[in-house]
């Protein structure tokens, strides 16, 4: 499995093809879109009031709603560009166009602007921009929302919260576990679906507050905020990836998965940093057997070890640093006249994570599927089923 | 770029190939045995007196001192093997022997044991335990060190050092930045040469004894240490790696580079995990021009946005746990009789991080060779110099 | 530079994404619509009398009439299922359907049909033939014309004609040579312009007018005809590809590029099986130094060797077999009843050939533009500009 | 699955890894030495009197006579290198030598030789010479002699013989299949088995004879000769392959595995070029329901239609020309002084068709082998015949 995505921002369209996915795979816009809404649901946007939801449109590979084992594109309307006809046609014309067009010429810091520039060799950084936003996130959220579905069909869930927002959040991994483990228990969707009540997706309703609390201030200072997420995979069989070659270890692919999104510096799994801080009896998982399998006293290794499921959940923290786009200018440079300049006022969301904590949540679906598939094999999931029962 | 590896850690040799390096590039022998030297060097190994110095040999691809273009093969005898002629030849033999060879049957917590066996469905872990193992990474860094040397032929330094181990390390990000910073202005080579002088490649003599402290506290208690390191690379063009699709962005790239490297549990950028308590004033760099080039205030960012290079140093740190063989045993289960049992002796190492500092400095190389190579193009060195000259 | 494409015949839209164009490349979906004009152009087509040109829209990655560097989405719209409404959009609708739609079962010989059907375990053989068929190489041709822009652009030029119609054609490799070497003299183009002018794409007035009235035999058979193409590309630099490792060598990844076009057969280069038939004295290109260059007595290597692009024009030659779908039924096996029967009258073209060969032009244009940027790199083609002029 | 090799003609040892074979697959030395051996024999030969025979070392991944599911690394000692200890290690050293070593500089019409140089900029041959010489294909046999194992396991028989040596050969494709389909029925291996008792590995002894004695004549003429050779896989289950996407084509596949072997002109699939003169109905294969399972009237597809396997016969000929370094001189260019010159006297075969059949029939069972993977996945051969039995 594979996919690609194109778009700019303010084109008419993002686009998108995921090509290896099995036949037979039952297959929505709805299922799609649903992982759209809640990429574009919680606290802490700007004031773009009436915001329309994000649909994207299977343009093919889908029959009866089925995948037919074919590629399968994806299309998403951006309604900006068809909704200010006098502009966005005309800004992002993919023609030569008569009027004279403002350039962007004060770069951003903190996003592509500048290194863009220096890249393409760009007199304009609108170009950079339109390509380097998270807007592209919710064509790379479709795609892999078709590899969600999948897995789902065989039982693994994922399911995501956010732990912290700026200062606001949990003391510690164990408090963390505390509170996440008993919905886990459920499967990962409960996780999710127990997040998506909290508008800034953390399941404990008192660290919930003190961040909704914190990103206010941070409105009104005209500063922003990243903050901290954690992913886990439930239903994942024991045995899928390797250890053999190391370009095929599971913790690589996952981590450049998360740290390919927009504006993430950094990934863990299991306790991660803390592995660096304790010492090793506190830090590796007992195996046991009991019914009929093996199991863990612990769970500190996330889910994986030597690049391979333990068929422990899946568990992956990943951090987001603050939006860069904030109300109080900073110090920057004219790429044409090399002048010192502060930024452009720009209205902005304060606290992008309980939104890119979705956008992480599917992107490591293609990761895991691709795994899954190795192991199991097969063109359909009728075939995959008779190897893998389904579990959904 | 894209190289392979191979071999059992007792079998009698450990192959790899590296695959994409131009012509023209000095390439030694010693270059790359003065990586593997490094990568035996540090404090905190177990006992194994005299063991000797791994050697890379070059088999092909270089002539005279130089490559051809070709693909490059290594080899690394292993002493053990050839040393112990009546046991390993027998032990890990390609031909079926007579002799009734023991099964290692108690898979080791923390290791890939067990989820080796439930992959492949061995009966024996022996197998799991010859490719899984850190020996791995000696012919690693070998094919990745031909990498490092075509950076350093461009001026593009890799350095790096040790910032904690167990509950010895800096105070904070700017702790290790007061301390590192000074050295690394003369380029990351001076880091890592730094660094080598102490045992635990910590640059701190303080922190440094600590550290040592700590790891003869632990291996009085049977435990082990993992920790925290730093790599830092200097000379990197701004403008290499790109934003445009996610599977080609530097971040991810480095990202999986760093992961799939044994024992590590997280990796981050820049600030990293801080940035997600921070509020975006203190977190993004403000960009100036002075002396005809871009340059910033700070570097928080750690030398990429949007997955490309700023031109700033690249920062990256990662965690490695402890090691999981540990002289007191922890609880498994056998294999076969499925009894619970406890893992059994083995002498070990107590800390492997200031050596596997050296193996994750190096995995980054062909990354960002490749990154580079993708810019500047290029069939030798000397085409790639008139695009873009040497500076070592 | 990579393209996937999506799409089945008769649903909405076919789509295609192409990444890793350089940036600054002049790019209009008049460019790439000429190439789907050519592509459906051509004798022998069934009486579909006033089938309408197709029209690749790019979606994403040009403004203002140049590449951004970024990944450029296309898409056409199959007029036939927006014509149609009451069947197509019903016929392959992504959502179920209330409507009882006739399955297909009985597979055409030739065609996927039966493949596609033992591979997903279909019991409907629509899928298949909806993502098979010839259509799909509309999107092809779309993506790779873009590719073949980039080449354009650095001089380098693709052209194209029909040596063999069934029983029609040239006498020989020398009888080729004769009629096509001075066409080819003024450039790749100048032989695609030529044999434009003929409705079977022959630029020999005389085999031209047999193989019309072969193609009109055959269609009063109720039979169908293919046949061979020759390619030539000229402006090649010598230098690009390699011998160094096998899955990066040209006559590979031409020879993929073509073979996995529909209906494709055998692909040859230079005089390819002539090759075996000849003692060496008559196959070597013996090397000359003339005006400062190096240069060849003969092109019978087709532009290649070991490889390596020679600096002569790169000659190709593949074969396409017979259109399957023919008047006369064949007999085949009801995929549900198992019964013997009769393929269903279908309407179809007897010849394909002059259009297939545009398809084949455009394919290996991404090969050589790869090849080409793997030697002379860089972002935008104003940088590779300064290491390769360009020659438009 | 996936292989690099490594290694020049005259370095010490050349070197293969092949990363992706399943676990628990019995593989010897002796069985990829056997693919070597046959790789040596066949009639032509120059007058080397005592050559010895090429071996494989299995170094690593293989223990107790089974792959691990581990990359499997592979050697063999270049006895040239050894035997002649005064001149190939000074001449192919990997260290700067202080003696004058002499350039070679009189590149051969038809080697790489001359294209090398101008990719590398070098200023002696030698390096290109040693790369891309046929020596390399020993290795590229022995790592897909291993994929050719796991074929073997699970019934999948590579068979091959010659069918045209210059002027001598048979008459059509009706002819060939006369003589070649009796023997094929017994599987692929009866193929080889019979052609390897000829000394030019064809089948029909009248033939046989005529080639003998054009290969005579050639070398008294100091000329040189190649052919035609056909390779039937015998045992493929319908349905691997796919038509989705063009890189995942199996005609697209294969026909890259035989156009990057040394030498190749042209590859076809089934009745090949013939397919362009014939028309339809006597071109595609009618569909019959016989024993409870699809059957086919003729093969003339050759086993492909669409990119995936129909359950017939898999045919693919290819044609190699004749070897460029002949008694006789040709025309060259001196590449420092640019002067006319005649190629140097070299020693040489004068017929490796023969022997390079042997290459080609294992090149493509990499391909095979991971169409058939991706169908029937798992980690080990015993999952696998779970799925899929074992049949040899």
């Amino acid at each position: 499995m594979r996919y690609l995505t194109a778009g700019e921002s303010h084109g008419p369209e993002l686009t998108g093809i995921i090509d290896g996915l099995p036949a037979g795979l039952p297959l929505s816009e709805d299922a799609i879109s649903r992982q759209l809404f809640r990429r574009q649901q919680g606290y802490g946007r700007g004031g773009r009031m009436a915001f329309e939801q994000d649909k994207a449109q299977i343009v093919s590979g889908v029959r009866f709603g089925k995948t037919m084992g074919h590629p399968v594109a994806l299309k998403m309307i951006n309604r900006a560009y068809h909704k200010d006809k006098d502009n966005w046609p005309v800004v992002m014309s993919s023609v030569p166009v008569k009027d004279q067009i403002e350039k962007i010429t004060l770069p951003r810091p903190g996003h592509a602007d500048l290194v863009g520039v220096q890249k393409f060799r760009f007199d304009d950084i609108r170009p950079v921009i339109e390509r380097s936003s998270a807007r592209e996130t919710a064509m790379r959220v479709a795609c892999c929302a078709a590899a969600r579905e999948l897995l789902g069909f065989f039982g693994i869930q994922i399911g995501g919260h956010i732990i912290q927002i700026g200062e606001s959040g949990y003391a510690s991994w164990e408090a963390v576990r505390d509170t996440a483990d008993p919905v886990i228990s459920e499967g990962g969707n409960a996780l999710s679906e127990t997040a998506d009540k909290s508008e800034v997706r953390c399941i404990d309703s008192g660290i919930s507050e003190q961040m909704v609390a914190e990103i206010k201030k941070r409105r009104k200072d005209g500063s922003s905020l990243g903050g901290i997420y954690e992913i886990v995979v439930t239903g994942l069989p024991a045995g899928i990836g390797t250890y053999t070659q190391w370009d095929r270890k599971l913790e690589g692919l996952l981590s450049q998965a998360v740290m390919s999104t927009q504006a993430m510096k950094g990934v863990e799994v299991g306790i991660g940093f803390e592995a660096g801080k304790r010492h090793g009896r506190n830090v590796h998982d007992e195996i046991t057997w009991e019914d009929d399998q093996y199991g863990r006293r612990t769970n500190r290794a996330g889910g994986l070890e030597g690049g391979i499921t333990t068929g422990q959940p899946l568990i992956i923290r990943g951090v987001m640093k603050p939006i860069p786009t904030m109300l109080k200018p900073l110090q920057t440079v004219d790429i044409v006249s090399k002048e010192s300049r502060e930024t452009r006022y720009e209205r902005s969301d304060v606290c992008a994570l309980p939104r890119a904590l979705v956008v992480v949540e599917n992107v490591i679906a293609p990761v895991l599927a691709n795994a899954f598939l190795e192991k199991y094999g097969g063109d359909s999931v009728g075939e995959i089923s008779e190897r893998y029962p389904a579990r959904n």
